[in-house]
């Protein structure tokens, strides 16, 4: 068992390693570091340490496995499931990357670019449109979040379909273990079959395993041709047919297929300055459609005309708009974007980030509605997301003018409600938002005993001291 | 450590799980277990089990566990580096996965199949063709090789350019560990993070942690559009040149694109039977240029039309054939496909599987001629591959007229020369065979002891008596 208080004494040890100014201990300092964006959890903490080296991280980490104490590691922390705050009624170590924030190398020859895990997913990608090369990595809080958090989360976002998850997106990774031991995996070959796959234990342990400072990361051509369009349905089988239909056609061309319910474009036209519904009539679903093609710019717009065409004339699609600009293009992804935070207005709510095999969704879906329904009637369900990777962001509004608190009380409630249509369906109770503390004694009742005994020999191996993001993913 | 002998007591205990019929004792029917067909490994072995179904896999590593008795799983037996294999001077039980060929699902609309993993790659192509999808792994024993050895090996081929390897084509696993406990991660979802990467660990790790009985394999759209062209160009500096434009130009539309010498298309049109040179005059070196679309036939002929006459144009081709029917483009690849068969003929080769990254492999091919030419002179160089993936097949053909023999006690020697270049340039030993017995001792001294230590801690948390496919990857 880690420590469960800090000697004042343990303190000045872990402060000396990045000298007293990167050493926080004031309340109002280390305040910024205990809480999520969502508020689910106040974690609390005698130390935040901000090493300027990978060589300090080690060497906090090895005291901290001679010491027993728990440490935290924290990028961005714009998570959502109280893995990057430390724990309430602990005494864990916030460890900051924000200082680690050097781009080492950007090599556009060898697509790759080489980062510190403390970078700003944002400057990542500028730096790679610097060099005319496109890092596909996107997510609604990319101007904030950190590429070692994102490594650590498996982070997915909007272009998983055409380019995949945070894991088909890193090549290589430099990790330092819970004893200070630094592994060297920062290799830049696309194939190299030598051993355990190590990388991708890493990449989604959510901090238990080890602290990743760095990466390798792999770039793209940058598209030529790019059009996006946003289109009213009456229904999400009509939109999962349209989905079948392009990913046919347009292949990885297809790098965004996103649905969103009448009420999500009813709550960011409401609520977010600048966004305005842009079809005249109002339509119970939308999807935004992206089509990047690297050839040529025709290719892009000759594939969403023939989609559209095709999806008007099988009644698919009831209406349509395809952006004219790239302003437009922008504006119809940042109504999209705003999803999320067009809900908070309104009052409570209750999230998921759940996924189910893509073919699946509308009758997952038309379950979960019946059942939330029937549970709080009232409530106003805006399920939104990434359809064509069979991941919806399935969240739940208060009703209107009920007690936003009392609500909020029913989170695990109506978390168990919703997980358990979707185990029905074989899918899984974290898509892309991971474990943390949230669902960490949820995952361990669903899955079965051996898979969770496997995962507790993988930690124990790698963490014998148990000092790493302890209580995340496995209990600690 | 595992027994060394097999008790006649024990023998029959496990002949008694898969019955009689399916457990062979004699040493004619042994024998095409015992041997590879690159013919560098001869292993002994008192058993060959052929299980039926998944649960008497498992009763046999249960058995296996708490007799410590060491188990080879066999698929089709097709690799190279001794891994699947018996060892010598051991008593190794060979576990056949011939008999789980069974396909369990194929499921157009949620694009996955689901397979033993005894099913042979060739009939898992053939299903999905069958229902309009494509499984894009391909490789020369397609016909012979089974999925499950494909999994152990994270085997690549020539498609990984476009779709990845098997890592990136497979969305789930059932895998048999070494205590008989069956791990059902049978998932068919494209987003899921929900703790520790299980799957990836077990993919690639040469049946060391436990053996995988089935597989949830991804499947997609079948391209309308496909053109293969067969392009001369003076050297490897112009073939990466132009690899570069195709990629650019094509992006993931560019699902091929393979190097090979002078003397590999001299060997192939000598001794393959049907094999023609079509180009009319010789040229130093040869690309392979493979273009698939999914959404128009036109789209793949208009840009392999423009890398062609950007290329010449560009002087980085000298000259160059676009297959007019499938039949010329299924010749374009036999011609590819017969370079190392057509290696045999010559006498004895020195092979190595490596990878480097793309920008770097003309340096390192020069680099490793002159030191191999130095080495033996009269030495036959020719190295081949998956230039777009970094993986070349650096084969070395004897002298003409030399002893055979003599020659292949070279092999380390050459292989340490080589290695130490690739290591050189941050490449990889193994690019795609993996480690198995011949590379295990080379890959404990190229790599930092932390790496190797973690891949050890990882192999006892997994298999604590240490049964699984013992002396490969890992010393035993």
């Amino acid at each position: 068992m880690v420590q469960a208080t800090l000697s004042p004494d343990l303190i000045a040890r872990f402060a000396a390693i990045v000298g007293p100014a990167h050493a926080l201990v004031d309340d109002g300092d280390i305040a910024p570091y205990l809480i999520e964006s969502r508020g689910l959890y106040h974690g609390v903490s005698p130390l935040v340490l901000r090493p300027g080296t990978v060589q300090e991280v080690a060497d906090i980490l090895a005291l901290a496995t001679e010491t027993r104490t728990a440490i935290v590691p924290q990028g961005g922390n714009t998570g959502h499931v109280g893995g990057s705050v430390p724990r309430e009624g602990a005494a864990d170590v916030v460890l900051s990357l924000s200082r680690l924030n050097r781009i080492r190398d950007v090599d556009p020859v060898g697509d790759v670019i080489v980062a510190d895990g403390g970078c700003v997913l944002a400057d990542i990608q500028a730096q790679a449109e610097a060099v005319g090369r496109l890092f596909p990595l996107s997510l609604g809080s990319e101007g904030s979040c950190q590429i070692g958090g994102n490594l650590s989360t498996n982070a997915g976002g909007t272009a998983v379909l055409a380019y995949g998850g945070m894991r088909q997106l890193c090549l290589g990774l430099e990790v330092v273990l819970p004893t200070g031991e630094i592994w060297n995996g920062l290799r830049r070959l696309k194939k190299d079959n030598t051993g355990y796959d190590l990388r991708d234990l890493f990449i989604g342990a959510e901090g238990t395993l080890g602290v990743i400072t760095g990466a390798v990361l792999k770039l793209f051509p940058r598209p030529l041709g790019h059009e996006v369009a946003f289109a009213g349905l009456k229904s999400v089988k009509d939109a999962l047919a349209l989905f079948e239909r392009a990913s046919s056609r347009c292949g990885t061309a297809l790098t965004g297929f996103e649905l969103m319910p009448r009420l999500g474009v009813d709550f960011t036209t409401r609520h977010i300055p600048g966004v305005r519904d842009p079809l005249a009539t109002a339509h119970d679903w939308y999807v935004l459609i992206d089509i990047s093609t690297s050839d040529a710019a025709e290719t892009a717009t000759r594939m969403m005309e023939a989609l559209l065409s095709e999806g008007l004339e099988a009644g698919l699609v009831e209406d349509a708009v395809v952006a004219a600009s790239e302003e437009q293009r922008k504006a119809l992804w940042h109504m999209r974007e705003s999803m999320s935070p067009a809900q908070k207005p309104e009052g409570g709510s209750i999230k998921h980030d759940v996924s189910v095999p893509v073919s699946a969704i509308p009758d997952f879906m038309a379950e979960a509605d019946a059942a939330v329904m029937a549970a709080i009637p009232g409530a106003r369900i805006c399920s939104f997301g990434h359809m064509g990777d069979g991941n919806i962001h399935y969240n739940i509004s208060q009703p209107v003018g009920a007690d936003k608190q009392a609500f909020l009380d029913r989170w695990r409630e109506i978390n168990h409600l919703v997980h358990g249509i979707v185990l029905k369906y074989h899918g899984s109770i974290s898509a892309e938002h991971g474990i943390g503390q949230l669902k960490r004694d949820e995952l361990a009742a669903v899955r079965e005993p051996i898979e969770m005994d496997l995962m507790r020999r993988v930690k124990r191996a790698f963490d014998p001291a148990g000092i790493m993001n302890p209580g995340k993913v496995l209990k600690a």
